[in-house]
């Protein structure tokens, strides 16, 4: 496509400027809003503030049960009932993947995530089902949004007969990260599973991201020893540990010596930001320079109706949990899920600069401070160069 | 105003009705939508949900700034820092309240909130001016909105000279409730404080309504006092303990002989469910036969940008903020920001029976439950029987 103009927008809130888009990449940012005037309008910017395609780090898209009805939540307290329970559920589920998980992708670009890690049930249950037809769901939006899949073992990988060799075909047929999910409280073997996890990822080269609910002593203890791993790998850059409630149960300052090697290794930290567990201490993580991303986690799934899927609004439950409110808390709640998501991802080109991928949110507002607050729904998103939503509604393509 | 009909709703999202109302009264509920054919139309309800009017029990509404362009918080860490910024700022502040306070409760209206419980500052720094200014904006809402204005002593009662004095004359100028704050952290004379304040309610015959950020063990000595004092002063039923974030330092077994005389006493505990600091425990206290309501408490202010003013949103918050799921913890979080809120501020003729206020909330969704995680904003609202806002705008009347 040749090159068209954004009109009038203004960079993560800054001065009113034109960008120039040719080819799905940002070719030039013009100031002033000077564009030559003989070239095709792609968006009226209409002062509209610029941001970075959104980054979904952490979701499980494979298990929502996104526009069906409304079903009440029958889990157990218990993480153990809340996967049983999901098994019941999914086990011989009517309504196939694609119809779920494909109108929810529409309905998170809408709200400007471009760019989406997706933990994908490897489960001895159904086997790569969810896989496949996550795969095949990817297809359905390349070109529109970057998705990552992770074979992830939901249901343990060691306890569970041959889940580590249905991780392995995983991976074989296309998925892009190694998962794991409590190597003590569910596999029950920490050592054995994050082995088997990094051998796995140094086999096949892939990423690694770990769900981490193990609280306290216990979780800060397997975060030592994923450091030993990815050092010992020589993955560093590519780790990211999900969750991580344990670094909320310490002093930042027993901490110390702990965030600087996950700085060093540049292993990232994911966080929804709940507000009814320990959470970690995002700003002083950030301060040592540790990456920190974020995501929806579930959305109206099994475990929860909760997730919105709105990366903008998590921005702002992220400031809500950490009573943040000043303009470079706002900011740093936006940098969590945009380049902090990009980080952790390592998404190419990612940015608003020329020579990044013409991914991008147009969103009313005064200030980037203020478009977290408000989180408007009134958003126009481009994805490659193309219009993919506009007042929050997704454009059928 | 004659008979006119609402037809087909679901009160709170139970089976098809049509709503009659007469002179700003609900006067009857009819199974199956067959109101008579000759009645004219209200609103067609589209088989929305019904929902009573919220009620946001805790708002700041004087000292909004809502609507003004973006101020950047530049308070300092603590409570003192706070007051003193917010008091630097708005001593003399050149946009009216009446033009900050009337369109945030036009917005909060259109988001469904028809009762308002508001503290208004009263300072030594500018006597009764908030309160003068708030009885007026009471007025021009009468009969659309219950307006609850509570002699606030932010900046302390004894710890500045002449602030028991104002207080006094806030109350015989119309103020309903007397506030107090912090009486051992911010007045460092406990009972002093709640001599003075419940001397106010007894001579006055007034509701109490108390700031209680005071932690742990001192927060809770506090609480006791005030359940002594509404003994004491025969106002059981008529006060409410705002905040109280010490109940959530203690196991609940700890906090049984005290919930048990809160119940008692009918002392309500309001909370913003904020995530960032201890909490009450709703649930339990619920389950002791505590009422507890909830409120946005600031809304665009000097102490923080948050706060949407949309009670619907904070019934979510709650659910997030506890980690609730289920359809039942769901409606327990709306009815803290309904019939809750409806208790604490002792609303006349609540509800969605006949006889009640034709004060309600249309709302698009499936059950009560999804209404409450969906928070849509298409939300048509209804006070003392006149529409007064349709998609979620307010309509001028």
């Amino acid at each position: 496509m040749g090159p068209h103009v954004v009109h009038g927008v203004r960079p993560l809130g800054g001065a009113v400027t034109d960008v120039i888009v040719e080819d799905g990449l940002i070719t030039s940012v013009v100031a002033g809003g000077r564009a030559p005037a003989d070239l095709p309008t792609l968006v009226d910017g209409a002062g509209h503030i610029l941001l970075p395609g959104l980054v979904e780090s952490h979701v499980h898209l494979d298990k929502t049960l996104f526009g069906l009805p409304w079903r009440s939540n029958t889990a157990g307290p218990t993480r153990y009932d809340r996967i049983a329970n999901e098994q019941r559920l999914l086990a011989d589920f009517q309504v196939p993947i694609a119809e779920r998980a494909g109108p929810l992708i529409e309905h998170c670009i809408a709200r400007g995530s471009l760019h989406f890690r997706s933990h994908v049930d490897v489960q001895a249950l159904w086997g790569l089902r969810h896989v496949e037809a996550m795969l095949a769901l990817r297809e359905r939006f390349r070109g529109m949004a970057t998705i990552e899949l992770v074979a992830f073992p939901q249901a343990g990988m060691l306890i569970s007969d041959g889940v580590a060799g249905l991780m392995r075909e995983a991976l074989e047929m296309g998925a892009d990260v190694v998962g794991g999910i409590d190597p003590a409280g569910i596999d029950r073997d920490p050592i054995r599973h994050l082995e088997t996890v990094f051998d796995l990822a140094e086999r096949y080269r892939k990423a690694v991201d770990i769900h981490l609910h193990d609280p306290g002593d216990l979780g800060r203890w397997e975060i030592e020893r994923i450091a030993d791993m990815t050092e010992a790998t020589g993955l560093a850059g590519r780790v990211t540990i999900s969750h991580a409630y344990c670094l909320g149960a310490f002093p930042v300052a027993d901490l110390a010596p702990l965030a600087d090697r996950l700085a060093k290794l540049r292993i990232s930290i994911m966080t929804c930001a709940p507000p009814h567990v320990t959470v970690p201490p995002v700003a002083w993580l950030r301060s040592r320079g540790v990456n920190v991303c974020s995501g929806s986690d579930g959305i109206r799934d099994a475990w929860s109706p909760m997730g919105s899927g709105d990366m903008l609004e998590r921005a702002w439950l992220i400031a809500l949990r950490y009573g943040w409110s000043k303009d470079e808390e706002l900011a740093a709640a936006f940098d969590v899920v945009s380049a902090g998501g990009a980080r952790a991802l390592d998404i190419d080109k990612y940015g608003l600069e020329p020579g990044c991928h013409a991914d991008f949110v147009l969103v009313p507002g005064e200030n980037l401070a203020a478009a977290v607050i408000d989180r408007s729904p009134h958003r126009t998103v481009v994805g490659r160069g193309r219009v993919l939503a506009r007042d929050g509604t997704f454009i059928s393509v």
